[in-house]
């Protein structure tokens, strides 16, 4: 796999719901698209529980490593919620109140309703810039290259699209699909082949069965669209060459 | 979070089609819950790009941390699988063709389909134990804590279920969800302090909405069934008190 000049990020997931099982992630498919179409390739995921020691080891792995570092889930008001606590532990910063967080949520919930927990949600480490919820008010925010945002799905993109203007790319991975109609392990080798002679172009395989006539998926990634067809143009030779049925998906 | 002599679990996603996107992973929420069912916690999953230092790193780091290691994805027949070389490059052990693997792959594959692409499918680290696969035959393999499964969900599960019998859990954890319909941020301080009184129940906590409805389903786990009964009674009669509607699902 070659890239140029790779804006790279990474996605920490945070919630014990996610590792028993019970919640199936939403975000990181979500979120990789997103970043795609910006020119930031997803290179990590982490899964971890809500735990301060797991959350603040793993948040200082990834953020030493990427240029980016998104986390979702954790920032609710329950006792489970722990995430903006541990990122302030992880930068060694002091933790408490944000003003204007704590000024959206006063003037969203009527007083009564603002409790102590609710209250919990305005709390950042020192100096984060808060980052807008348009679906229910309690903010997500960043500190550094560390991007904090809740993991309720529908919350999270909204938050997310708020976000996308302020993210820098690199340039943007064009990709294309061809589907043969062939066995995975028969398609292989004119793959290795093509894939020497375009080291500049990511290929990816996907083998498939439906009603049982095997395929597989081809996927062509590079910054290059020249490149991209040049590598695609050789695998329809080959399979026109041997009578392999091909379908492309632009 | 309290747990006694837990048996620990770690899952590593090799694969570009997830961290791009293109594919939504089904193998996570799978093995979380049949490792669960097992009295096997999943403490950590990590996804990483078909890239040897990176998967070579992940499997040092997780195999050293957790009693088990499952990896999916990267063991078929083309030149982005390389999971099972960076096995034997992660244990320092010399990779090659396994006789068995390679008897069960000769009696599957007439002889002109055999070519070197799925043969490939044959080499493990040395010494590996096999994994059946019931389904195409290519095996998975085992070396000391680390399983190498397929990331084709539905052979993926067939091969876990061979699996199943050989893992020795802990005591199994049970759990019971409680919805109660009122928004988190009204029953935080509540639950809070039933997990004060239960530090050795774990309680998650998931809001939702409903067709205008707020609701919070609330989960209880612990090994010990008559600790989660005494943290649910709390709060139902604190539901009760408020007059806020229960569901309960067993």
């Amino acid at each position: 796999m070659t890239e140029r000049r790779a804006v790279t990020a990474s996605l920490l997931i945070i919630g014990n719901e996610i590792l028993s099982g019970r919640t199936q992630d939403a975000n990181l498919a979500h979120i990789a698209k997103e970043l795609n179409e910006l020119g930031i390739r997803m290179r990590e995921v982490r899964v971890v529980p809500d735990d301060e020691a797991e959350i603040v080891e793993a948040l200082n792995a990834l953020r030493a490593s990427y240029d980016y570092v998104f986390t979702t889930g954790g920032i609710g008001p329950t006792h489970d919620d722990i995430t903006s606590a541990c990122v302030a532990k992880a930068f060694g910063l002091p933790f408490g109140r944000h003003p204007e967080a704590e000024r959206r949520l006063r003037a969203y919930y009527p007083p009564e309703k603002l409790n102590e927990a609710r209250l919990k949600m305005a709390e950042t480490p020192q100096g984060a810039e808060l980052i807008d919820n348009p679906v229910s008010v309690a903010p997500g925010f960043r500190v550094e290259n560390v991007y904090v945002l809740p993991g309720v799905p529908s919350i999270m993109r909204a938050m997310f699209e708020g976000l996308r203007p302020s993210l820098r790319g690199g340039e943007p991975v064009r990709s294309r699909t061809v589907t043969v109609y062939a066995p995975e392990g028969e398609v292989a080798r004119p793959l290795a082949e093509v894939h020497d002679r375009h080291p500049d172009v990511e290929i990816g395989s996907y083998p498939f069965m439906r009603q049982d006539r095997f395929g597989t998926s081809l996927v062509f990634r590079s910054t290059d669209e020249g490149r991209i067809a040049s590598a695609v143009d050789e695998i329809l030779a080959f399979a026109k060459g041997r009578g392999i049925e091909v379908e492309e998906i632009f």
